[in-house]
């Protein structure tokens, strides 16, 4: 019988981000009608879809061989994996998420230290516990079924919570104290999967596929015409990061340059390329780098 | 100044129809901008928007005066609150919900008795360990973050879930073993605060008035007119709940006859009514009944 | 074993009115998750959900013992069944739909003889070879599989088509030749189970109440206070379908005066009845009329 | 020829409210396919869609008989017409609209006065001329096509805007410095179509229908059984404003009362009527009250 | 005047895949205010919306001049027309649809045999009763106004049903017997048209670019940068279907390679290329593929 | 401190097709909570959503350094500004949108001359004042709020209203009988900001970025391969305005060809390129094309 590797995805909020992520890496993912079973054109794949806080659990215990979740859960629930690879999408931003130690604007609470005695609400209780810990601080730490952000200062006097932007925080009249926990996606196998050449070989494949496809999501290729006067100024201006690709053209003393680039800068490459001598500039979208 | 309740109203699957209940017992409750605060036009009145699973915490510990939630939090909980009714209605039905113990359809299990050494996922880890308990049974209770039906058998061996219908269950090939609660909407009170006769009245009020509004859903008013020689035929026809209010006509010999009915029989005794001589039938929808 | 009636009800335009029609009369009908047989909460009656089109064929052949269909397709299917009542509701209005004959505004045909040797597309090919041939006409009749009104004149000559309100016609420049037959809703019975007392009961049960409710739809309660004086005046206003039901009141002199009066009438004889002595004049909506 | 009377009725936000106050006043209206011409039931009355802003310009100039608007909007067009009713309905409450003049919370202006020689944005121009012009007070107006209330403190000084909660105004940092005007919405009509008995007659009609659809809004019918004993002490409990009804029951000794009552008062009254004897209190819903 | 081909596109579930391959092909296809009138960016290209059950009708009788319709309905009307092109797409996948002949799970049915004198529901009655004959089976085939799936068993004993999955005759609980027709989407034209010049040269340009931009749908464009000596070992690795194009590049020992792949295959290839001595692997999304 | 351009963004119709060349160009804008101010990626830039109605009103008086904006509202404002670009894009099409003079289809009026002494309503009343003075005409223009095109004939004789297609007028029986205007989209600038270094050459940025994703938006990248002798034949069928890049091949006398060229062409060229001898044509999007 087929070996297959049994992979759990993330339901919830990074759900589609991931689902899409891993079709433009190349594996179809399409939750099914039963949407624990997502279906998955590749025979020796399987997915599962878990929630975030359950995945890293369920591939320490074997039960799956590899998963897609946040490093805060991970952390959270202290999991004995191994990390493959970190990737940096979400459901908003390309930026890490960050737990958060907040407080409302008055509180008389300026540091964590002064958090002794009090109580404060949160999902992540293991996280907060240990933050506690080891900054020798005993308070009362309860789980909060969601909605975190409205507690302080009625229910409880503190809370640590996710954020991406803030935006949320600032909403409810809270200021960050600290930050508990940077998280990032992370592509995680169990260990004992992991000493299994063929279900290795099938996860460093997904990661490889998902480093080519996370890469493209921020790059396009420029290509353009240079005399072979401006060659030398058309390349300094190119990022140094990719060596640009360049060819000669049929017509004598021209080439033409492709090179990929952070889609962020051509806006202030492109000024500069045309003023040291190229030509008919193009940018076109890419689905995939791997270099 | 002037005393003030503070009401928890539970955020989530129960709160359009909580909303709308107390609207039409005659307080007009909006979640606003800050969904934590909805506003409501009763000065003696605050309402605060938390989930269900943990009203009964702070109803217990007097930062709400009162709440409305599911008894079966209050038992997870274990709050020491009291309770001050009942109320038959949820999302779906107006039947009580429960939490059952669910196995896949072919599962070896066939008792409680069988969970011995198992693992059991559950979104109310205190309510699931407190029946192993009376069971005299230890098994592994692991707490789950949703989804829990679809868990079972690959990540859990049993899981005790809620369930109004049984459809979730059926579709994810499981099996009810058995009822561990079952459970329905209360009102309640901090011990406290109901000591207090100006917070006490205020929550008698709405205690009456939400009865009332209840009672209304499911009942409407029936109007015949009768002439005298079947007036008795007549009155026996309709249900003994509640006796009819009579009136003579102007018109001699003739009565008109009121009574509220449970909507559900009126299409089983219309045709009996019409059938003793009852005339001119008409159903009108009612608002409130307070008996 | 419990008797039971298998009742056929129209999937598709008519489901919204029929179901809320059902509803109204008191069967709570609703739509499962296998679309073909709805749920409804009596035990002496099944529901099925079948086209309008192929009801009449199936109680015909007592594979339903009942249905709600419209008379246009109990005609083109030429059903021998028992027509139990009528009942004028549809989609958009209260009005019969009706099968029209049209053909392009500018077309050269005139009437119904025109047509000899011509094309005609219709959903109802039965119907509209009969309307020929009662007219002596001979044509070619094609099915047509929707979008009917658009065939005009490119791909056909006329075109018969149904029509509430003549809108989608004239948007497609059609013209009006001849109504072919006008339709309404009916509630008809398989001929064997007629004869059958239980299943005639219940099939008698739901025409009364479908019937109460219909009449409910466009009926209202008008309540006022008349002195003696006006007595006589105040009710010769009122509509002489029902007798107005008088109450005395404790006041002497006073009378109350119920009536059921059709709510389009309402407009109209609301100043009439001020002028005329009545006082307090309060109009209540209605569930159900059983007269 | 028949007479009828052309209304005006008010397109965009008040839309919604108006044709559904015209449906429960007893006049079926519907936006057609050609929006400036709504279908409505009633043979003497056409009735046109037009912009709050216009409406009583073209009711001056006898293109409309009459209309329904704002009385801002006759007060900025400074239209000749007859008021004939207020209504006291809107979009989001029943209270007044108003218009304010709005400064940024940290601007220097503290007055009207303040704002000599300053810029105002507003869709009201003539309303704020005259407004700043009754002030003494010269400033630069000019009129904003949307938005108003973003502008101030960057593109203007100070706003002149329409509020009902004031929520948008707090949203953008905006303090309300005075009210500018009040408006309600109102029924006009031409000087002249008001002389002409038919139209005067319909307007009428459309007058008290309206105001007995809005009165039943805000209104409710209690009804309740109380013994002779209790009467006068029950009567006691229910508001002034209307006499309520006392019947006779066949069971000697009883009275039947019904009352209608403002629907906001009823969760105050109950208690207190069943405290007095009332008993079998219920609630219906009404349609129109015409006192 | 202009020659322009008449071209019926596929009103319903085929309509959006449709016009989208139009557009891809170049042909900016709009379904305009008049649905049976879609816009098209070409004057020598007019288009009509119409049931794919009646095009290739309209097309035999030179009513249009070419179509797209599923060789289903080609068949089902058995209309004499020259097939010009096969496109595999549809609305969910790109394989072809089945016509199946299904019985309920628990059916006695087990063969075609089986079905002598049975009854059978299906929207394509003539494909039914030719499959019928070609199996020597008498049995009654009645035409399905939709939801053909639930009608085994109560109202038939077997149907002939079009599935893309499956998944609607397993939740029916049908299990498939036979396949009766596969089918595609084909481009087709009239006979008499096809001898048009003119005409077939727009209908050839229509299939060429339709091609082209289906092929381009599942293919992406490979490119990347190998020194000489791992030229021969990377070409090897890219599927053999098109040859790959490779260029001089003016880093003297190194090529560029560009190669035209199925996306399906990128997954597998890529670690193979990148093995093979590749490097700066890049994946571009195509519009167009003519080879 | 840093410099940064303050850039007015439309407000409305033209938001999301600004907001999105905004992103191909490489600004990546997001209308945030306060819809006023949308961030930006760009330290360099501020972006205030304003109406395009009031736009060119603020960059004149130099509350704003730049905005895009429509030319109609810089010519009905007469505002003295700097026109930077003009940018075909809109809402629905590419082309010009044009203000025109409309009358209902059986109006008398004939020309422009026949306006005289009339009343015309538009929302563009300095346009159509000039409009009108310019043909010596005297009529008396009002404002109006919107739905302009449904008050001719019975409230206006005429209006002069903004159309992309027509087709709303066609609906509402009106005939154009005169452009007014015709307008695009531009981008322009303060005249002082246009002095300032710094801010000139960030707008220069953005009006060439906006060029090269507006190019990019009608155009693709066509590739193929050609053997020597087909070379020039190829050639000739690419159209003029690109010179296109010619590469030689490894195979030799085989050489790729690439070129930028009209999406709308690509259908024209395709088949005969083919003829002409290139093989492998494929075609890709292009993000940017930069001249």
């Amino acid at each position: 019988m087929l070996m297959s590797v049994i992979l759990g995805l993330p339901k919830g909020s990074l759900q589609d981000a991931t689902f899409n992520m891993m079709r433009k890496a190349g594996f179809n993912v399409q939750a099914g009608s039963r949407s624990y079973v997502p279906s998955v054109d590749d025979p020796a794949l399987q997915c599962r879809l878990i929630r975030p806080q359950e995945i890293s659990r369920y591939v320490e215990l074997g039960l799956l061989d590899a998963g897609i979740t946040g490093y805060d859960w991970i952390y959270e629930n202290n999991s004995d994996v191994v990390e493959i690879s970190e990737m940096c999408y979400s459901k908003a931003t390309s930026r890490p998420v960050r737990w958060v130690l907040a407080v409302p604007n008055d509180s008389a609470i300026q540091s964590v230290k002064d958090l002794q005695g009090k109580r404060i609400a949160t999902e992540a209780v293991g996280l907060t516990r240990r933050y506690l810990a080891q900054h020798g601080v005993e308070a009362e730490v309860e789980f909060s079924w969601g909605a975190t952000e409205v507690k302080a200062p009625e229910l409880v006097d503190a809370i640590v919570e996710l954020t991406e932007t803030g935006s949320s925080l600032r909403a409810n009249n809270l200021r960050i104290m600290d930050v508990v926990l940077e998280s990032t996606t992370r592509l995680i196998a169990n260990k004992k999967a992991w000493q299994d050449a063929a279900k290795r070989a099938k996860v460093e494949q997904i990661a490889l596929l998902l480093a080519g496809a996370l890469a493209a999501e921020t790059r396009v290729l420029l290509k353009m015409n240079v005399p072979a006067a401006s060659l030398q100024a058309v390349v300094a201006k190119l990022p140094a990061l990719h060596t640009p690709t360049v060819m000669p053209l049929n017509d004598a003393g021209w080439h033409a340059i492709e090179s990929v680039v952070e889609e962020r800068v051509v806006r202030e490459i492109v000024p500069l390329l045309r003023k040291a001598g190229a030509e008919g500039i193009i940018e076109l979208p890419l689905n995939k780098v791997v270099l």
